[in-house]
């Protein structure tokens, strides 16, 4: 992604605010892939075909702004993912939230 | 993110689209660290201190819930994003998009 | 909100693309509310009590960034919605589009 | 909006997860119009011309979805967003937060 942007002296664009922008450009057309697919089923019809596909390239426009947002940001994506998921796993014992989604309101 | 689920039964939860729900939650968290913040001081701003480590917090969260929605939906995301990369490649020719973005209007 | 954002001097942050980045935050808090929730009970348990009064509030706060865009971009949301909405009953017939939602894939 | 719904039976659509995930797309779409243009020339730019048409219709696209899910959560916009002022006027003294952003980190 790094040279992609070097190659086209894009890096000029880039600054975080447009670059959280275009993740959110992404993240909007993934949405609407599943918006109006019944919730137990969309799993089961982006399993395979056109939507497999379609999802795919999406989740991937979403993680190819991310990794520049990263990038620019001097963040270790692998390092910062792993601790975050240690400090879940510590907020969220097993024991108390088997089965139990965290209220979120 | 997988062992993380099925310790605590969360599994039940993660069809695609409450998971997208997640992911849309951890971009709002991200771009309310950024959004009142000078779009040419926010970079520097954003590479050390405090600011730097809750940026790290907010781009690991966005990936965990990427990496599920992967994982549910059979999706290779190196595969994807390498295609994509690829496919961008073609549609903007270095020659004819050099210094200049696309036009998403 | 242009009376509120004036008392506080805030004028100065509300540029386009941090009002928009403001609105995801916003649209980030919404979809927490609702991301765990099952589907074909979400509007009953989000009717009344305290879910109602949250998702009240968070609607309202999309609004409010909602009207203050289009108030710094001289857009009259009432009118653009109404033009919309004739373009999309043009758009979607509803001989053709009978309990089939558009695909967006 | 409701009517426009009721005329193609799209109800069976509209539960709030699924509304949701329309409003994060269209809220993308308005992303992705501002997502490249240098913040400070932004606005200008968006008050007139073919960019404030579009910006018109993605807010329009923006506030039908949200006034389409207030619509069936039972949620009264307009008293929920002067309610919602209210508390924020509030919450951030002018004396207090006079040019200065709250710190959202």
């Amino acid at each position: 992604m790094r040279a992609f942007t070097e190659e086209r002296d894009w890096g000029q664009f880039h600054d975080p605010k447009s670059l959280i922008l275009a993740l959110v450009g992404e993240v909007g057309e993934l949405a609407e892939l599943f918006q109006w697919l019944p919730a137990d089923a969309a799993a089961d019809r982006a399993r395979e075909g056109h939507l497999h596909e379609r999802a795919g390239e999406e989740l991937a426009d979403v993680l190819i702004y991310l990794v520049r947002l990263a990038d620019i940001l001097d963040i270790d994506l692998g390092t910062a993912s792993l601790r975050k998921l240690r400090s879940s796993s510590s907020r969220f014992p097993t024991a108390q939230f088997h089965g139990q989604a965290p209220d979120k309101t």
